[in-house]
């Protein structure tokens, strides 16, 4: 239907007739002679429409003066060197003088324009407008390339691309299936995966060696701004391989990936951390090193001070005093630091002490702080020599539960380096390794996970394992980048024995991980290989590379926070006939 | 954990040291020198392990020893000739002589060995087991080839993949949709798509112009052989476009796979047959062109003779009379002819009449058949030229409604071609176009369509189709592979009133139309560009390369025809608790 498209129209074609389709961005009509912007994925070229001798130039003419915004349109013309200029535009240096003007799809008035700033419920409903848009074209092809260089690289080492079920068997998080009723057996579910984990580990077992998916994942949990009900992993899992020939192996990819689609050069090799040493310095599992900020330790100064809580949670067995050195803080008006006081207390700070260094060398003079006088001169100067204070600087404090004071602490490092604008633009990967095993679950009194229930122990004795699982180390990693976890995976535990250990310390009963995890403990016991993998959150990588906030601009047909689709309406009432045919019916409301 | 594959150790590597992992897939004990067939995914290699003077070599002597079934190993050792050399497989030029064997995981007996040619269901049960095999392996690994080498193609040529949701809104054929509980949506459901149709179109409406999938689909019906609840498909779709350039572009397209994955050069161009000439010449709008056997219309020859089946059907004005002439049939006993009209019973034949024809020259007494005495012998004589029937054939018959006859005649043909050895080992694709656009439904009494009901018709006036709805061609078409509808697709509807007009046709009322699809009509108000594309069976495409029957065996985890998954136990019941956090329960057994 066309000989080109109209991003495309370029210098040599001047001179040319050109047949283009596309969406009419922009008309004007200037009294008899109309301007078209026509656009397609490739970008938008000027048509002219003019008055002139040609024989049928006065149908041309008419048409473009009809046109209006989004109208399909396919216009044949001839090219010719632009008068005025548009630097902004690829095809600016030409123009199209239209001989024919065929209107393919006239188009209703539009619910909004891009350039009104309409809200999202709107774009989301009118998805197709809103796609149509350079700037979501952009972030929606950046997602494509990042997906295209992925698999071109793993299909060029030989990873094995195959899929696995979406309608398979409820998993260890049970509460967060999507469940599907079965029609050929009534009472009976499907449940669609939260990953593909146990079956790529099956995969391993079938001889498949090197596997990858790009695989769609279910969660249902209530949706925050990065999460969707569905998301997209690359998954991926190796056979007879050690953590770092897993982490080695993607490390490159993810190197070779930023470089083809971002034209980044990532560290080589990235940075590596243990997991203690990143709540130690940054509070967080997934500390953004672009931010320079870091916690100083100050338990073992303030132990015998005159601040209570400081005092309390010293000397606590699960305690941490931390101090968070901030450049320039000192400028902060007391309405500030109750901003971020409130903030930390949305993390689960009970208070923020805090200290300005108005003039480090006045002594105790120069320092603005409510908790000074509880601090003797020693302490006082130890805390300034510890953090390394400067004139100008804030010191905030957090004391509490080593868990609260390092995730609040953290959460306010990254809204003062934000705030203060403390944050490069570099791109900062790194690994954590060295997780805990397991998490003490105090609601539900027992271990939990930290990764999941395969995830090999560091320890290969069973006996180690159960006399140290409160300090049982994982052999899970964690790939971060600027303070998102991009993509986290493990060794497997490959023995069957070790797997029902690891099940009963999570508080799994052996009849409860033979109904739900049979098949896998099973599938150990015939010579299952040592293996290991790792997935990667495609949704966020794109959001990161599209340099977007929401992985909502990365997803063609998105659900809102609401888990809703508000282009097709769905989730939607099913007549209850349907319902008969799959032996389900929705449950009255409780009666209060 | 490795240096080289075991498939892959080479002569390059005699005098060499390497470590290999792999299964056991066999290991003899003679009498202290113990032979190991060493498999990974590559192939197998032979490992020796023999008394010698080595230090520690007792050590391995014994470990081999010890060797059982799909035991997981990492064997050390050198690689040297092999005196007796085994053609058969790869490595089969040298052995390595272990100095290192390590037991990494010990195999339980087996609970089948594959050459014991096992059940389908214990199979699937222990699939890790099954897919261990070469030629599951081999069938596998010709799937992951396939989605390669389309993957590249359409990449290479600007195709966008881009992922749609999962979770969506119920479509058309509602009852066939899986439902899915929404849990911030009491009494709502989402459905799995039964295919991206409505989205890939969307896109198209997005600006994204040339877009693609590899889509999981999903479809609750009773399975057969080659069908599955979840199923993949190569789905594209193109804007601005006519039935040529999506058909010029995917037959290139396939043409490029079956010579990157097949090595098999397919016609250029691929053959063309309306639809009307497909039924009329093999009663199939998927013929396989591998038999050369064709129908022969008789209706003209008998519609004045004394049988009566035929002149019933040949003066019905909707009736078929039709000659299959069958090469070498006249052998046929009359027990296999029986079996034969037994099989044409199966798709719907009242009777089947025949005639063998054991010698041509003999006219009438050279004719046997039992329906010869009710045909004169000008008649007799027609429906031997028409068929062009040779001494040593048969012909068989069939008369009934036209689609009826074209059904059983047309399944008897396959099943005579297949007998007979009448099919050729050629690849033989073709095109089937200008499908009616609607049809008959006796039992609804209404249309339905023969596609899809956003498929364009081959008129574009909407008063055209009205009056002419019984006949109208469609711009459908299929891309048949020996026999096989490998591929569908069609030009869609692009304007918003058509659109509505097939809906109402197809018995669809505003309301519900609306209720259903007003997003699609809304979309189409504003300035859908025309557009068309196709989906490609990708299981199927994957089992005609591999050359098995059934899809089962180019699917990873598939489940039976009862619509389980042996492996994991999928279904499965679920908690009520579980059930009532998404709003449904189990409905009460009918009492009977």
């Amino acid at each position: 239907m066309r000989t080109h498209f109209c991003g495309l129209v370029d210098e040599a074609l001047i001179g040319q007739t050109v047949t283009l389709c596309g969406w009419a961005d922009v008309a004007r009509d200037l009294g008899g002679l109309c301007f078209i912007d026509l656009r397609d994925h490739e970008g938008i070229v000027q048509i002219v429409a003019e008055p002139s001798d040609t024989a049928g130039n006065a149908a041309v003419v008419a048409a473009a003066a009809q046109v209006g915004y989004e109208d399909c349109l396919r216009i044949t013309g001839t090219v010719r060197r632009r008068q005025s200029v548009n630097p902004k535009i690829k095809t600016g240096q030409v123009e199209v003088v239209a001989t024919q003007i065929e209107l393919l799809n006239k188009a209703e008035p539009l619910p909004f324009h891009a350039h009104e700033n309409p809200g999202e419920d709107i774009r989301l409903k009118y998805r197709y407008l809103d796609l149509r848009t350079p700037e979501m074209q952009r972030m929606m092809r950046t997602r494509i390339q990042l997906v295209q260089s992925l698999r071109r690289w793993l299909d060029a080492r030989g990873f094995q691309d195959i899929e696995t079920p979406i309608l398979t068997k409820a998993t260890p998080e049970g509460a967060r299936d999507f469940l599907v009723p079965a029609r050929m057996h009534p009472g009976e579910f499907y449940a669609l995966p939260q990953s593909p984990q146990l079956f790529k580990q099956i995969l391993m077992m079938a001889g498949f060696d090197r596997y990858y998916q790009i695989a769609r994942c279910f969660r249902d949990e209530a949706l925050r701004a990065d999460r969707q009900l569905e998301f997209t992993q690359l998954d991926m899992e190796f056979a007879w391989v050690s953590e770092r020939d897993v982490q080695d192996t993607v490390e490159e990819m993810i190197r070779v990936v930023f470089r083809e689609v971002m034209n980044v050069e990532l560290a080589n090799p990235f940075p590596r951390m243990t997991y203690e040493e990143a709540m130690r310095r940054y509070g967080s599992d997934k500390p953004d090193l672009r931010n320079a900020m870091e916690f100083t330790d100050i338990a073992e100064l303030v132990k015998n001070c005159e601040f209570k809580v400081f005092t309390d949670w010293a000397n606590h067995a699960d305690g941490r005093v931390v101090a968070l050195r901030t450049p320039g803080g000192a400028v902060f008006s007391r309405k500030q630091i109750d901003d971020y006081a409130a903030h930390a207390a949305k993390y689960g700070a009970k208070g923020l002490a805090w200290m300005k260094i108005d003039d480090l060398g006045k002594g105790r003079e120069g320092i603005n702080s409510p908790i000074a006088k509880f601090l003797d001169d020693a302490t006082l100067d130890a805390i300034l020599k510890a953090t390394g204070a400067q004139t100008g600087d804030a010191i905030f404090f957090g004391a509490a539960t080593y868990k609260s004071a390092s995730d609040f602490m953290g959460a306010l490092r990254l809204k003062l380096g934000k705030d203060l604008g403390l944050v490069s633009d570099a791109w900062t990967p790194l690994w954590i390794t060295d997780f805990p095993m397991f998490e003490w679950d105090d609601e539900e009194n027992r271990f939990v996970a930290l990764h999941h229930p395969f995830t090999a122990p560091a320890v290969d004795s069973i006996e180690d394992l159960r006399a140290n699982a409160k300090t049982a180390v994982s052999r899970g990693y964690d790939m971060v980048l600027n303070g998102n976890e991009i993509g986290g995976g493990s060794i497997r535990i490959h023995n069957s024995k070790m797997q029902s250990a690891v099940f009963e310390l999570l508080g799994i009963g052996a009849e409860e991980a033979e109904g739900k995890f049979g098949f896998l403990l099973d599938a150990l016991k015939y010579g299952a290989p040592p293996h290991g993998g790792i997935a990667f959150g495609i949704d966020r990588i794109a959001a990161l590379m599209a340099g977007t906030e929401s992985i909502r601009d990365v997803i063609a047909f998105p659900k809102t926070t609401t888990a809703q689709c508000l282009m097709t309406g769905a989730p939607s009432p099913v007549p209850d006939a349907q319902l008969a045919e799959v032996h389900v019916q929705v449950r009255e409301k409780p009666v209060k």
